[in-house]
C-alpha cells in the first residue's frame, strides 16, 4: 500500500522519528538500523483510521440494544450521559483506545463532551486523534459551550506530538439550527479548525428538516457557511443527487459508518453515487453504545457487504475500496498525510498475522485483510513511529487495569440506571 | 441458554460421556468431579452449528473475488474444482475444521465431492458433520453418482461415535432436473437420510426455472418429493409467499447464509415472513471461496445487521434470534439435539473470553457475543464430551501442519491455474 499500491514480499519498511524513510523490497535499503523486528508471515499495511467515534461511549456498549431509536436514546443514552463524570470519560476513552489499539486502528475523529479527559488519555495510549466537543445548539442558547469548544479546540491543537488535532462539533442541523451552525462555522474559521458534524443520518432527520427548513441537512450546512472549513460529515446514509453540488465544492468528505447505520436500521450510503462525483469516502465505527464494537475490520466487511447488496452485483464493490476508505479514505476526508506507506508518510502501521487457517491460503492478499482478518489479528501497531501494540501487547498503559476500572464503571451506571 | 434461555452468573456444567448431566448454579450440583476446569469471566454458551459449508472451499479462499458471478464460477472455481484430488479435499477439511474449531463452531453441515475425505477429516478433527456429496443431475445421466452417494450415505452415517451423520446433497433445481430430484428423493426415503440441497439463491435462478417450468424452486422440490424426508434448505433468498404452505408442510427449514448472499450480491433473506409463519431459520457460512470465513460470530452480526436493514428500525431483529439460528435454529433444521444447554442434551459447548476490552462492560451478555464477540474470543470447545479447543489449543490435529500443507496446496492450485 504505497502509493503505487504495490505488494512487496518480502517487504521492508524503515523509519526515523516520526516518518517513514524507506519502504520496498528488504534489499533496497542499505542504511543503518537501530533495531530490526522481522514477523514471518506478517502483512504490514497501513495503521486504520476510524473517521467517526464517541470513544467514551464505549461504557454503555450493549446498553439497551435492539430497543425503538427514540427510546434507546432518550430513556438510556441520554439519562446515563448526563451521570457520567470526567473521570468516566477518561476510562471509557482509554477503555476504547484499548480497542482500537489492538484492531490496528492508529488514529480516530471523536465528537463527545469532557473532551479534555478524552484528550488525555489518548496522549497517555499514544493514539492520534481529531477531537471535537459535541455542541447541540438548543443547549446552547449564549454561546457558552461554543466558547469552551473553542477553547479547548486552541489549547489542544497540536498536542501529544501534533498526534491530537482539534476540531469544532457542532452535532447536526436538526439539533443545531441554522443561526448556531453560523456561529460555528464563524468560530471554526477564525480557530483555522475543521468541523465535524453528523449529516442525512436518518429518514427522520430528513423528514424533519424538510418540513421545518424545506433543506437537506447537506444544504442547511452549506448555507450556514460551515463548509468554509473543513468538513467531516459522519453517516451521509441520505445523502442525495440534488446536495452533490454542495458537497464538490468543499474541503472533506463523508465517513461511512456501515455497521451502525445497519444496526439502527438506518441504511446505507450512496457510495457509488459519492465516488462518481470523487467526494472522498473515508470509514468510522460510529460510538460503541450504536456499533458494539470499534474493530475496523469488522467495518471493511460491513461495508463491502453492505455496498454489495446495494449493488446487487459481486463485482459492485470490491475489497480494496473497503481497505482505502479505512485508510487513505478518512486521511483525505482529515487532510491528514497518512493511510499510506510511504517515504515522508508518518510512521503509523500495523502487522497482521498471515499465518492462521482463517488467512490461508492467500489466493489475494487485499481480500484475505478485509474478508477473512478480524482486529485480533493484528500483532503490532506502530504511531508516530511507537510502538504501541507489542506481540499483543499494549505497551502505552495497563490495559488490564483499565479494563477493570471500565467494568466497576459500567455496573456503577448500572446500578444508578435501576435506581432511576 | 438453557431451555428456558436463562442466564446463571456463576454457572457451571457437568457432563458425563458425551452428555450435559448438569446446569445451572454451581451450588446446585453435588455430585463428584473427575475433572473440573474454572474460566473466570468465561462465558458459556452451546457450540455454534454452521448449517451450510463447503469445508474443502476453504483451500479457494478469497480466490478471484470481486468478479462477476458467472466469471468467478466457470472460470475460476470450476477449474481449480477439476484438478482438487482426494488428499486436497482431505487438508481443505481440515484447514476448514481448524477455523471452524478456533471460532466455536461445534458441528456444521456439507455438500461437496471426495465425501469420504471430509469425513476421515472430521472424524480425526472430533467435530461433527452432517455429509453430503453434491449431486449434478445435468452431469448424471446413469445415476452413477447419486449411487455412490447413497452408498457413502449408507457406510458413513453414524460413525465417528455418532458425530458423522449422512444426507444426500441434490445441488439445486437449476442443475438437477425434476425426474432427478425425483430419483434422489426417492433414494432419500429408502436411505432414511436427509436431503441437503440449495433453493431461490439468486435472482438468476428465480428467472430461469420460471422460464423452463413455471414454478418455483421451492415448488419444484416439493414436486419431485423432496420434502418426504428432513430438508435442509441453504439461503432461501427469494423464498416468497407462494412458497410457505409447501415449507410449512415439509421437516427442517431454511439454513440463511447472510456473508455469502451479501458478499455475492444476492439480497436478504425475508426472516420476518419465515419467522411468522413458524419455519426454523438456522444460520450457516457457505464455503470460504464465497464467504471468506467460516466465523459464525461474523455470520451473526451480517443477519442480524442485514435483517435490521431490511426491517428498516433497531427494534426489527434481536440479538438473541441471531444467537438462536445460529444454535437452536440450525439444529432444529437438522433435527438435533444440540444447540442449547441442557441435562441430556449433547455435551457441545464453547467458552468465550468475557475478559477483554472489546466485551467491556456487559451490560447484555447476548449482546456482546453477537455484536462485539468474534470468533477468536474462544477459549474452550467441547464436542461430545471432548475437549477440542484447550485454552486455544486444538487438541485433536496438528495445526501448524495442516495451514502449512493448506498453504502448499493453495500455491500449487495457483501455479497450475496459470498454465491453463
Amino acid at each position: 500500500m504505497d502509493d503505487e499500491n504495490r505488494v512487496f514480499r518480502p517487504g521492508a519498511v524503515v523509519y526515523e522519528g516520526s516518518q517513514i524513510s524507506y519502504a520496498g523490497s528488504p534489499d533496497g535499503y542499505q542504511g543503518p538500523l537501530e533495531q530490526e523486528i522481522v514477523v514471518p508471515d506478517g502483512i504490514l499495511l497501513p495503521g486504520l483510521l476510524n473517521g467517526h467515534n464517541h470513544a467514551a461511549m464505549s461504557l454503555m456498549r450493549g446498553m439497551a440494544d435492539d430497543s425503538p431509536f427514540f427510546e434507546w436514546l432518550t430513556q438510556h443514552v441520554w439519562p446515563v450521559e448526563n451521570r457520567l463524570t470526567a473521570e468516566d470519560i477518561r476510562v471509557g476513552s482509554l477503555l476504547a483506545a484499548a480497542e482500537m489499539i489492538r484492531s490496528g486502528t492508529v488514529g480516530f475523529a471523536d465528537m463527545y463532551f469532557e473532551v479534555e479527559a478524552t484528550a488525555e488519555a489518548i496522549a497517555t495510549a499514544g493514539m492520534r486523534a481529531w477531537i471535537s466537543r459535541g455542541l447541540v445548539g438548543l443547549e446552547d442558547p449564549e454561546g457558552e459551550k461554543l466558547n469552551q469548544a473553542v477553547a479547548f479546540a486552541r489549547d489542544w491543537q497540536g498536542k501529544a506530538e501534533g498526534r491530537i488535532v482539534t476540531m469544532l462539533g457542532p452535532h447536526a442541523p436538526y439539533t443545531c439550527p441554522p443561526e448556531y451552525l453560523e456561529r460555528v462555522a464563524e468560530a471554526a474559521k477564525l480557530a483555522g479548525v475543521g468541523i465535524h458534524i453528523h449529516l442525512s443520518e436518518s429518514a427522520d432527520e430528513m423528514k424533519q428538516l424538510q418540513e421545518r427548513y424545506q433543506r437537506t441537512p447537506v444544504q442547511l450546512a452549506s448555507e450556514a457557511g460551515i463548509f468554509a472549513s473543513r468538513t467531516l460529515i459522519a453517516h451521509g446514509v441520505f445523502i442525495g443527487e440534488e446536495d452533490l453540488p454542495y458537497l464538490q465544492g468543499m474541503t472533506g468528505g463523508v465517513i461511512t459508518c456501515p455497521v451502525s447505520n445497519a444496526k439502527l436500521g438506518n441504511g446505507i450510503l450512496p457510495y457509488a453515487m459519492l465516488k462518481e462525483a470523487h467526494i472522498p469516502v473515508g470509514l468510522g465505527t460510529d460510538g460503541a453504545t450504536s456499533t458494539n464494537s470499534l474493530d475496523m475490520f469488522l467495518e471493511m466487511k460491513a461495508m463491502a457487504w453492505l455496498q454489495k447488496i446495494a449493488e446487487g452485483r459481486p463485482e459492485g464493490f470490491h475489497a480494496a475500496e473497503a481497505l482505502w476508505a479505512a485508510t487513505r479514505g478518512t486521511a483525505e476526508v482529515l487532510g491528514h498525510p497518512g493511510g499510506r506507506i510511504a517515504e515522508g508518510a508518518p510512521a503509523d502501521f500495523i502487522v497482521v498475522d498471515g499465518n492462521q487457517a482463517h488467512m490461508t491460503p492467500e489466493w489475494d492478499v487485499v481480500a484475505n485483510l478485509v474478508y477473512s482478518a478480524v482486529g485480533s489479528d493484528v500483532r503490532y501497531v506502530v504511531i508516530n513511529g511507537r510502538i504501541v501494540l507489542q506481540e499483543g501487547i499494549i505497551t502505552t498503559f495497563d490495559e488490564a487495569e483499565v479494563i477493570r476500572e471500565a467494568k466497576a464503571r459500567g455496573e456503577r451506571l448500572m446500578r444508578e440506571g435501576a435506581k432511576h
